[in-house]
């Protein structure tokens, strides 16, 4: 097999938004991202450096006006992809493709070409694995992101953390917080806990607001959102975009409470 | 008589925008003021620590859905009320009260709650009182709120400091400036001087400039100001607000002036 | 012949949006600028400090709605001027009168009348000739101001230099950045360049950003510019406002290349 049968190919056709949603979900946590291109998809996952805050993005083939790609793996500059995504206006379509040769990304629209340099996959710090935690989450909330963003607002004129308390017999989710003088309570209740929403038994996370907020400021203010947690275990949110073919997740450790 | 029944109440419901307007006009010029709760309504001064500006509001009980109160002073941290207020939409209803026993004030607008620890009153500098000066004040200027406003920006590229200088003859008000090398002079006269308006005499006030215009910054553009100064007095400002159940003035002392 | 009659005057009626142009086209550049008030016209222009960038404008008498000059000079700070002038709205007339007295400039509109100090022309530098480059330029591009200044925004992501590159063959200006990694180049061809656009010969020239994107900024994005360039030689722009009878130019020395 010859070297240049070995090398990774990939071209790719998008919205500029589908693009800028992306980028701005990975740099709420990290600088630096390895981007996967599958067969079917772009997977990109990045956790901060201590370990507490972590996001992913799947983006479909099909979120693509064109895609084609076997299977590498590329290190991107998201600041600087990102500094050159955002000159594209929302309506433009945006063509990515990699250079082989070069190991750059050139990136195209209207009468714009650039060519951005990548970095080495392997100088990129690897995310870990997401635990898989569907028993521990009690509470499945599904609430509009306008409303999770303003509750979370309010939490943070009050403290630096955050408590998104559900209860069950009430079927309401609280987000707290508690100051050394004032306290606040934003509750989340009836027809504003969306169809899907449920709460099996009550649950109580006390999350750093510096990180959430960073995580949740991307998320759309019209998206649906997925919260999911339970009792000292991460939060977890997701939620769809690019018409159902881009999906996004945050995922946050819980900061330890004294007892 | 017990101590119970010695507990001063206060709960009121009131749109956000006015207690917007309450809040920004005593930030103009203190962090903190007394609030004291009226049967007909609250009532709140403050005056800055240089004695130089003092700014009252009256808020009647009319200006409320509903109001209702005993008596009492509560001292309040407005940086901290503004920051929850602020979150309100204009056309929310937010609703206060007081809890007798924590010392807190609860306040609530849609699905935020929170409770606010209040300041000691007796720790709070009470403003002085407000000599009457009904017969030093020979001119008694009604003008738009944003007439003013313009007239004080031009003399702030100027100088640091406004003079108003009414002439009786010529029934004008000239809002001037003078700086090392420039000077302005705006004219407020003929139907910009609203009915109401009188010049007794020459009248000829020199202000500082940095007070001023934090003063008059929360005014609404659309208010109708009631000015009246004389010549080496101080200067007063009046206007309505919340269909006219809402007061503020603004006081400030001149410069005195080398002869 | 009595001083009296030596006396320059100059009396002109001009709109706000046109005299704001003509402020900020040189500030580009300077803070304080030469005008001179001719009989036909005002005429300003600056060269930055370091003899890199220039300015020029012309003002036609028929840009004013009245003018009357006799030819003097008046020394202009345009930052004080620009204060001024801002505080108008676009559609203000604003009346322009020198004081031959006190050599201040009285600036009137609406209630508004300020008196500003002029400078002294001799204490400001002057600017140098413009050296006549007609045989030299064999780029002469016409394109509106909004794709040059795309393009200039995409070059300023990846270095501190532009070069503008027009091919003759192809009829084609690249507007290029050489980064450290990453490359841009941004095409204008086609329809994109207008009528009376001309490539006589490869011209190829190296700009600092820094000053470009400064001279660059005043333009409005609806104009059509005129680029002329050659290699290695001054780049110039041109353009037309206040319907024709205001000119304005920019002028910049090429960074000179290692070869």
């Amino acid at each position: 097999m010859s070297v240049a049968e070995q090398r990774e190919t990939f071209e790719a056709i998008i919205d500029a938004q589908v693009l800028q949603q992306t980028i701005d979900t990975l740099q709420a946590v990290v600088q630096e991202a390895i981007f996967t291109l599958d067969e079917d998809g772009i997977r990109a996952a990045a956790v901060d450096p201590g370990n507490v805050a972590m996001t992913r993005v799947d983006l479909d083939a099909a979120a693509f006006e064109s895609y084609w790609a076997d299977g590498g793996r590329i290190g991107v500059n998201l600041t600087r992809l990102d500094d050159i995504v955002s000159k594209a206006n929302a309506d433009d379509i945006i063509h990515l493709e990699l250079d082989e040769e070069t190991r750059k990304l050139n990136i195209r629209f209207r009468n714009v070409d650039v060519s951005m340099a990548l970095i080495d996959p392997d100088a990129i710090r690897k995310e870990p694995d997401l635990p898989n935690l569907d028993d521990k989450w009690h509470a499945d909330l599904h609430v509009e992101a306008a409303m999770l963003s303003e509750a979370v607002d309010i939490a943070d004129l009050i403290s630096d953390h955050v408590r998104f308390r559900s209860v069950a017999d009430e079927g309401v989710l609280h987000v707290e917080a508690q100051g050394d003088t004032d306290d606040s309570d934003v509750t989340v209740e009836g027809d504003d806990l969306l169809p899907g929403s449920e709460i099996g038994e009550d649950c109580n996370s006390l999350l750093s607001l510096g990180y959430f907020t960073d995580l949740f400021k991307p998320v759309p203010n019209d998206a649906e959102v997925r919260l999911r947690h339970g009792t000292e275990h991460p939060v977890l949110f997701e939620y769809e975009f690019a018409d159902g073919h881009g999906f996004a997740e945050g995922f946050q450790a819980p900061r330890v409470e004294a007892r």
